[in-house]
């Protein structure tokens, strides 16, 4: 293990998070909120004091392997949870320590989930950060600093690889986009774009820019934060449709847009992974708005059905109406859709479509299997056929997300909390998406969890946003060993 | 697609469960339950004309692969289950055909769900009959059918393999006893010497013998119909014990007897099935037990406790005590116990603990390799590598297990009943335990489900019982195929 290689890099994210302060803390003093400030400046202070320690520990060989990726991904996150919730902290604004933590967390892994109860505490500095964490987090941190600080190594792009592959969602690298050092350059310009064009589109709509900025930071990473306890339904007809498409984009996988930008239109339109997101997000508004219309009319009825399926689906998690009170029907389909979640190689959560088509499809292959045993069918998705390890590596990642799903429901239970609103929580949790039902639906929220649940619950944010197996892999015996020959 | 031969196997089926009816006609008669007598009666008579058809058309060919084990296990289930709930609608015990047909795949697949709001409407013959369901469900009609009527082909015993293999429980027919065409007689003699030991068990606790009869079968086969609505609570503590023990006994191997039988107690004891099982059971209802004692007391918070546990586990679902009020801690345990179930091999249902075992080894080995990409390193229990053809298998049934699981929900919901009611309503049916939560708790029932509700819960049972691929594949194109060479 690779020890110093990997502080080196902590010590760039530390850097960066702390110039990403300097915004949050500019909008602080502008609106004359002082102790949010020094919030800001004293956590600033702090971070560029630790990644001094780069300095006394330098790395001397570079040789970075998945091992070591995967560890500086598991670290990376809880340390920008951990320091980047001190501005709540110190300002007031969250003055709870496991609050901040939860919000935090929430925050960078886009999840949306929040304990503020009354929105009149937040600063708009607070407001600000939080709906930048889910920027930030969306694309991802790593990938941030590869798109400024090329990692380079004797053996050519192969460590930024490892990195991406750590925290980039989707059973893999996305194979649109090519693998060199400019790919999370282009990745991030991709995003920047969509997050410019959405903060006109709203801009246009009449929103004041402070909303704007961070409606459009929210939906971008699929994060959720919203200003008020309304979310979105405090905004205009128009602004609800203008988010509600703009999470279904976010929801895409950016390499359609890379290819789309090379001009490859074909390749772009022949992905399945599209098609099926696609379908299953107009079925589900179609059979969700026969369901609702009874309740708010035609034209509510249809922009709200679009936009929660758009939010869920993403895992974006605003919301415009009060989804818990929908018929069961409506309910548990959202559910459904929450375990789907968006494209690979989107900033959405979830278990990821294209997992789903490949599981989908090995079971049929396994079914032809137990008619003809020896038949060996390979899986093909898109005209390329999945390597046997891909296809293993996605069914390991279901025994994961089940084994958490369980344990974490069970854990929660001790709150004595309904069993839909714990299973709700640990699924939207995990799926990086924010609501769920009952006590967590979205006019409600996730205060009122003891500690050791919330400390469950930003774990399972954790696991779902690296894809767990960055994680569980700190518990493997002998990943910590020094020598590697 | 040899059809002769499985029109033979059915009919010999049809005349087996014909035979069977003949004690609940004799119970009927002697209670003077007349309208219930000609109902079993008349269905027997349609089982035994039903059956020429094998003498019209004559199988010529005896071959018989994996496919044709698949479709005959699938159409049996389907065919015991319509044709034994007949005596039910005729008698007038259960007059709507879907309720009927309801509590009669319950009983075959040893489900134990039960549509039956008053006790007071079922005859003694037809509580007879329900209860025998279980019994012969629990071990298997084909394993029955094999055991007093070897296949003989010119391939051995291979045709037998395929049809154990179809019908009975686990990831793989268990290698523990030897696959002789004597391994269907030699289980259902053990299956047979553990009914007749807990019946005297029963008898001494002062148990009259119709109930004694009926408990034992619906234990044995891990079943759960209960003649009162107070199931097991309405009998003594001991009774209680008794059949909590012999719950535990029939959730096991049957393998793991069969060796203690051949004197190899060094071989059984190393069954790491076994041990989990053990363990799990004991962990669980001392932490229940921890849950409940404030509700009961001592002594009966220990018997509640592990009744409910051992009930759940080996999904026979049997209950004394409403675990539906107990503690959401307690009761979010058991619901994780219904996904787990019982050691392959044995009568229980559920997705087995052999299945959880070798998929949290596979899971292992996968973040080792995710380490060390280049390792080729094999999945081991009890000292035998695992072939990667069963491990793909059991990775896909989690697949399909999943998806039943969340699509089956999601079609309840239509019915609006509680997102717990219909979600704990599928694993218990898909489970083949009996109870779920809310609704469908151990004091409840599943009569107020809509007739579409019945019918998907229905299926979940028998896919649960032929363990999910037998019924897929009869959707897989190609399997209808007449030839093959």
């Amino acid at each position: 293990m690779n020890y110093r290689m990997i502080l080196r890099l902590l010590c760039s994210v530390l850097r960066i998070v702390a110039a990403f302060m300097i915004p949050a803390a500019v909008i602080s003093i502008c609106y004359g909120e002082m102790p949010t400030f020094w919030g800001f400046i004293i956590t600033m202070a702090l971070m560029l004091l630790l990644s001094l320690t780069a300095f006394i520990f330098p790395a001397q060989k570079k040789t970075f392997y998945a091992r070591e990726a995967f560890v500086l991904a598991s670290i990376t996150w809880l340390m920008v949870s951990v320091l980047g919730c001190l501005p709540f902290v110190i300002g007031g604004a969250i003055p709870r320590f496991i609050d901040a933590l939860f919000e935090t967390a929430s925050g960078f892994t886009t999840t949306g989930s929040s304990i503020v109860t009354d929105y009149g505490m937040l600063t708009m500095g607070a407001k600000y950060w939080r709906s930048f964490t889910h920027w930030l987090g969306g694309m991802g941190v790593l990938v941030f600093l590869l798109s400024i600080e090329p990692i380079t190594s004797g053996s050519g792009s192969g460590d930024s690889i490892h990195i991406m592959r750590a925290e980039s969602p989707g059973p893999q690298v996305s194979k649109l986009v090519p693998h060199t050092l400019g790919s999370a350059r282009i990745l991030y310009l991709i995003y920047m774009f969509f997050t410019v064009l959405m903060f006109g589109f709203l801009m246009a709509g009449g929103m004041n820019v402070f909303d704007a900025v961070t409606t459009a930071f929210a939906t971008a990473g699929t994060g959720g934060f919203a200003l008020t306890a309304e979310s979105i339904g405090a905004y205009s007809p128009y602004i609800q449709w203008v988010v509600a498409v703009f999470m279904m984009l976010f929801g895409v996988n950016f390499g359609i847009y890379y290819l789309v930008l090379q001009r490859q239109f074909k390749k772009a339109l022949r992905n399945s992974e599209l098609w099926v997101y696609l379908i299953v997000m107009l079925l589900s508004t179609t059979v969700i708005f026969y369901f609702v219309r009874p309740q708010y009319g035609t034209e509510d009825g249809l922009r709200n059905s679009f936009f929660q399926v758009s939010a869920i689906m993403t895992s974006t998690g605003f919301a415009t109406a009060d989804f818990n009170v929908w018929p069961q029907f409506a309910r548990t389909l959202l559910v459904g859709l929450m375990l789907m979640g968006a494209c690979a190689g989107s900033t959405g959560g979830g278990f990821k479509v294209s997992r789903v088509i490949m599981l989908f499809k090995a079971l049929q292959r396994e079914l032809k299997r137990s008619l003809h045993p020896n038949s060996v069918a390979k899986v093909h998705i898109d005209g390329e056929s999945i390597s046997s390890e891909t296809i293993d590596n996605t069914y390991a990642f279901l025994v994961a997300y089940c084994l958490i799903v369980i344990f974490s429901t069970i854990v929660l239970s001790l709150d004595n909390t309904s069993f839909e609103t714990n299973l709700t929580a640990v699924i939207s949790c995990l799926n990086n998406i924010g609501p769920g039902l009952d006590m967590v639906g979205p006019m409600g929220g996730y205060s009122e969890f003891s500690v050791l649940s919330k400390i469950v619950l930003i774990l399972n944010m954790l696991l779902g946003r690296l894809e767990i197996f960055p994680i569980l892999i700190l518990f493997v015996p002998g990943v910590w060993k020094k020598a590697r020959n």
